[in-house]
């Protein structure tokens, strides 16, 4: 039986690996790469850094495909539709991928970002593949530290304060509104900087940014938010440009009144 | 100057330690571990197997105080009161601790489960001693595979699903009401139960529930809440009567309309 890895592989810093990743590598006869265009190849050298530096012989098989693009024109009410036909095109390309490159007695692995749990399409893909029946294998998933993690400890926050909730949400549904219930709000996947929207509306919040986490390259900026926002929208529009992508994530955190 | 590390051990498997928790390990004369009474002796002992698997020779010093007890009578609106008058108790005995036996050129650690983003007071005990002042030190953070995390992987599972919020909160908030303007719900410090007051009300939600989460006492039970509360309610009565102790953590997660 064919055996899959979803291996999480932490938020940028090859140091973030855990050693049950680490494992999980070694035990892997063919790492399976999807390529999401050349402005993202940064990623797929840091991936292949990961791999040489955990697989001490070289002795690995890497199969890469290129990633179809994603409908990113789709707006509003049409962004789940667009997602899953975006899935089951994925589905198709990791089907074939996994009938025509792993043996039967063989296992691949799926190198995600961060955590597979947290917004990450692949386990919903692989479960995809399985329902079609086509191919089959067994899978496991291998948690790894997601870069809301990395952001509150390299901000050295937590993301909760004392016995209240945190909700981690997108840029997208952060534009509808503020969350209810809750303070303390992570926002991932944010294109258009919605923190924004609430610079100019409240003078309670402050945030904490963070770009790149892990890597070289890592911008921290963290602050009141009226004030931070200015900075941080310059410094992602400068690193962007000198980058040609950019990867960050922020938590927005109201502060509570005894705060103020 | 005095450095402290902050170092997140993840869930409850040694191998969940990332490459960069190891390599902190090994940079600390000192490891700081409250021992939170006889029935969680177990959580000492996993520290110490996971010091003695990561410091080959052996060499490191361990110092051990006994945790304050928290207030565990204390409910409702005095809750909050109460944890703080424990960390500051908890601060004391930190202060204390760092000034007698960490020397001014030392590093110690601190050794938390998960990551200490998530319901952990270490971050805020420390911050609390410096500004008192009267202990200087610097320290850093070291993210880690938090329960929530490793509770996913187990289950095989998303945290959120496409485009969609989760929300991670506490047995005590959930009492209060199921949270608005999510349908993904991490449930943590849950020692009630209250996942029973959806079972009763809801025919539409499914639950992902886990105990010693990594370890070879894992338990892990999913299902349609209904049919599944009742199963875990006798496992974790069992668990925790032959253990002593318990720490476990769920994701309820109520079906969307196209999944019923």
């Amino acid at each position: 039986m064919r055996k899959i890895h979803v291996i999480g592989i932490g938020a940028g810093d090859p140091d973030q690996l855990t050693l049950q990743a680490v494992k999980a590598l070694r035990s892997t006869d063919v790492f399976f790469i999807l390529d999401k265009g050349e402005e993202k190849s940064d990623l797929v050298q840091l991936r292949r850094d990961i791999l040489d530096a955990h697989i001490p012989d070289g002795a690995y098989r890497l199969v890469e495909a290129r990633d179809p693009d994603r409908d990113r024109a789709a707006g509003g009410s049409a962004y789940s539709p667009a997602v899953g036909d975006w899935r089951s095109r994925r589905a198709d390309i990791y089907e074939d991928l996994i009938a025509r490159e792993l043996g039967e007695e063989e296992s691949g692995a799926f190198l995600v970002w961060g955590d597979p749990a947290l917004y990450d399409s692949t386990l919903g893909i692989l479960e995809e593949i399985l329902e079609r029946g086509a191919v089959t294998f067994t899978y496991d998933v291998v948690p790894g530290i997601s870069s809301v993690s990395a952001l509150a400890a390299r901000h050295r926050t937590g993301l909760n304060r004392v016995a209240r909730p945190v909700q981690i949400t997108t840029g997208r549904r952060l534009a509808e509104g503020f969350p209810e219930g809750v303070d303390d709000v992570v926002v991932m996947l944010d294109a258009h900087q919605v923190f924004r929207q609430y610079a100019d509306a409240d003078d309670d919040m402050d945030v904490y940014w963070g770009a790149y986490i892990g890597t070289a390259d890592e911008i921290l900026i963290s602050g009141p938010l009226a004030e931070a926002a200015p900075r941080i929208t310059s410094a992602r529009a400068e690193a962007r440009a000198r980058k040609g992508w950019i990867m960050d994530t922020y938590l927005l955190r109201r502060r509570l009144r005894d705060e103020r």
